[in-house]
């Protein structure tokens, strides 16, 4: 037991120094040695909680007891998001400035719900949200503001898209009860993210408000069918008040045609929200900058710098053109909120849910700072060139095919075996994604397209190279080899 | 410019863990001296904002340069939250051990979207939110969830209740557009926090689907005044689907009498819902338990550490005795997160909005190990004391009026003199606070009773001693003489 816990107040700072000083070593071990740990974590449902006591302690122990704990508990069920071969999902991986900075914002611990609750909090906001608006060339009446996840950004949009519509039938006042609201639709891809569901159901919208518009054959919603399911909906009743466009799915991170979409949109009068949030962050690489066409004429964009630059979870970066629609829908001030400086300055607690703010806009100043856009330009840039690596050894291989255009960082494919049917095929994909996971080195995930399992894989990471690259190969191969000979 | 930025990669391990141990003294040296800041920033709108350049850097800059600007221009625009000087709001402060946590936390970066996507995310919250509800008392039926603050706990409740009573309107599938949502109506008391109000608004309940409910003397829900809200409102078509009943509501931390609420909302089947987000903390203390007495017959509670459990924000708690109907509000799996455990172990994302979760209980788990529930206990009995002790000299004294009881850690007060008006008072007590908190010593915030201006003093940072309080009365006494004598 640390002996200050019989004294009232926090941990001594000497004590805190000391610990302090500890925990860097530890981390810098830890991240030094990642790829030592398995990728994914390779424990069974349970092993963690039931190792642990499960009840409170009445008193207080040191950090070294605790330390003892996570080495030998925490640890094994930790699957390793910073590790080189995460390659699921959207791997995010969070670099040593954005890890210092968040290390900083826990010290500081400021709500920045109000300007003058941490000036510096709303302010360098305001600024890195400049800098990456300048980075991902917004236009400039793009007015920025730091959520948590994509899941809360895509929910904001879709509620200013619903302000927005609503406002005639005093939407905010007589809400969506009794016969008071239009019969909303939104419209987004098959491919869509399950967030805009998701968001959609939480703002009353409903599984019937939410049509879900046809891809091509390159996973793309086509706008002719867009335009076809807005025109039979406003002959049914139907009120369409958002589209939401994604600029790199999670499937297949298939892009939609922006430019297309937002003139329908703009013709219609509907609430254009962009989910960029992964392929965003690709549209800083000059070359790369034609995905956001057309974003001049969309209401809002979301774009994850916890996704694919390098910032540790969470930070999610919401752009609108209509902040104004945004406040009116989400601002309430209680007395107690008050400040005779409220006219002057801007608190983001206007605009969302939430009233506490953590102090995020630090660890994004950081890696801009730290990196330079031209040093994040060049390690997005080979991301993608790794991902045109594989791509081609997919190509050239013998069992395995591309099962989707890849414009970005995430290859879908499959083995495919003669004489097998298409669904043993499934299968085989499946265990021999499950065979690579279990060896620790690499961690894949997967989806389904037209129904058929199908393995991604993402390179994203910041220390993600070749040679990791070429591991991922070399177990498909020998996983691959070994299904074969034993089925 | 640092040297790593022309490589690919990283900073470098080496150079993390120099920067790292420089930045553990200068946090333990910010925290040792933290007294020495003035508590409320004392800058100007526009002061941080305009010293930073307003276009991002091309190339990358060392962490000397970053560090150069926090102390010269992030630093004057910090209002210190950890300062024992803040008594303003609900003060928060982050202890030393949650601090380390955070570190550690963005180290692993975790996402525990499922399972599998970090088991001892997953696991650990399950444990230590077991460890927060012993702690409590709650029943075991209580199930719990982090996130990220009390207003998105809030939202989450409403969207429960609302599924709860809109099952047999089959509202998620058919939404409440159109005529096919009932006449919802919330009920909280015109105490109640602006969340409340939030999340009724966006999940389309409307200014007009809640109803506030008187209070007595003492700023709690009259019961009497609900229970004939509901009988008039069912008699005229309304569907009284949630209430909302607070432990500790922001102006005065008045406590509704969550029993007898909890008897009308049982007999009428309407979800009761419990905001006790600062108060609720109280209850870990045996003598306070009181205040949370007809909890085994609520719905649902959030209680947030990161208000008065000294836990870095974000970190709200949620607990619910009917889980299945959160997951039926917010599940949706797609295809790319479906894993072969999922039937055999819980994933966080079901049960709400955001996809995407950090690693908050590590940070709760250290800070009970490490303080252990005796030590929380006498930290918080030690707050109570302190209040105690100001309101007895805001009692003894000749022209401060103690404005509400106290039953937590908050006083309201004013200070009233003869010969005034009212709104000349009013004026008084907010140029009070102002040069109270123009000091940079004490910073204190206001509220309004019965439609005028009252101070608040919050007394719930860790550090937080009695010479702070003492310092507090003096510059009180100081100020007011000032403008005694000078008006």
């Amino acid at each position: 037991m640390s002996e200050n816990n019989s004294t009232r107040g926090d941990m001594p700072v000497d004590e805190f120094r000391q610990l302090g000083h500890q925990m860097i070593d530890w981390i810098a071990d830890y991240l030094k040695n990642i790829e030592q740990y398995p990728v994914l974590s390779q424990i069974k449902p349970g092993d963690v909680k039931n190792k642990l006591p499960q009840q409170p302690p009445e008193t207080g122990d040191g950090l070294k007891n605790i330390f003892d704990d996570i080495n030998n508990i925490i640890m094994p069920g930790i699957t390793h998001w910073n590790h080189p071969g995460f390659m699921a999902y959207f791997n995010s991986t969070a670099s040593g400035p954005g890890i210092l900075a968040e290390f900083l914002s826990a010290a500081f611990n400021a709500n920045g719900m109000l300007w003058r609750t941490c000036p510096s909090s709303t302010e360098l906001e305001q600024l890195t949200l400049g800098w990456l608006r300048q980075m991902l060339i917004l236009p400039d009446d793009y007015w920025g503001i730091i959520y948590d996840t994509a899941s809360v950004s895509t929910l904001h949009a879709i509620a200013a898209a619903r302000e927005y519509a609503g406002e005639k039938f005093a939407l905010r006042k007589k809400g969506m009860i009794g016969n008071s609201a239009p019969r909303f639709r939104l419209y987004c891809s098959e491919q869509a993210h399950s967030s805009v569901d998701k968001g959609a159901l939480t703002l009353g919208i409903g599984i019937d408000g939410i049509r879900k518009i046809a891809v091509d054959e390159k996973f793309r919603l086509i706008p002719g069918e867009l335009k076809n399911a807005i025109d039979e909906d406003k002959a049914n009743g139907w009120l369409p008040f958002c589209v939401v466009a994604t600029i790199g799915t999670t499937s297949t991170t298939s892009i939609d045609p922006l430019d297309e979409i937002a003139k329908i949109c703009n013709a219609e009068n509907i609430w254009l929200h962009v989910d960029a949030a992964y392929g965003g962050t690709a549209a800083i690489v000059p070359e790369m900058r034609c995905i956001l066409n057309g974003i001049e004429h969309a209401d809002s964009i979301v774009v994850n710098p916890h996704k694919w630059m390098f910032t540790p979870v969470d930070l999610s970066a919401f752009f609108t053109r209509k902040p104004d629609v945004l406040k009116r829908a989400f601002s309430l001030v209680a007395e107690y909120l008050k400040t005779t400086e409220q006219n002057k300055v801007e608190s983001y607690m206007d605009y969302g849910v939430q009233l506490g703010r953590r102090f995020r806009s630090l660890k994004l100043w950081f890696i801009i700072r730290y990196f330079g856009v031209d040093g994040i330009i060049e390690r997005l840039r080979f991301h993608l060139k790794l991902t045109q690596d594989f791509a081609a050894w997919i190509k050239a291989h013998q069992y395995f095919k591309q099962m989707a255009p890849a414009p970005l960082s995430v290859i879908c494919f499959r083995a495919v075996l003669k004489n097998k049917t298409e669904d043993e095929i499934d299968k085989l994909n499946e265990m021999l994604m499950n065979n690579v996971n279990s060896t620790g080195k690499i961690f894949l995930s997967h989806t389904k397209l037209h129904d058929r399992f199908v393995i991604r894989l993402a390179i994203s990471g910041i220390n993600t190279k070749e040679k990791h690259v070429e591991l991922a190969k070399t177990l498909l191969d020998e996983k691959l080899n070994e299904l074969k000979n034993n089925g």
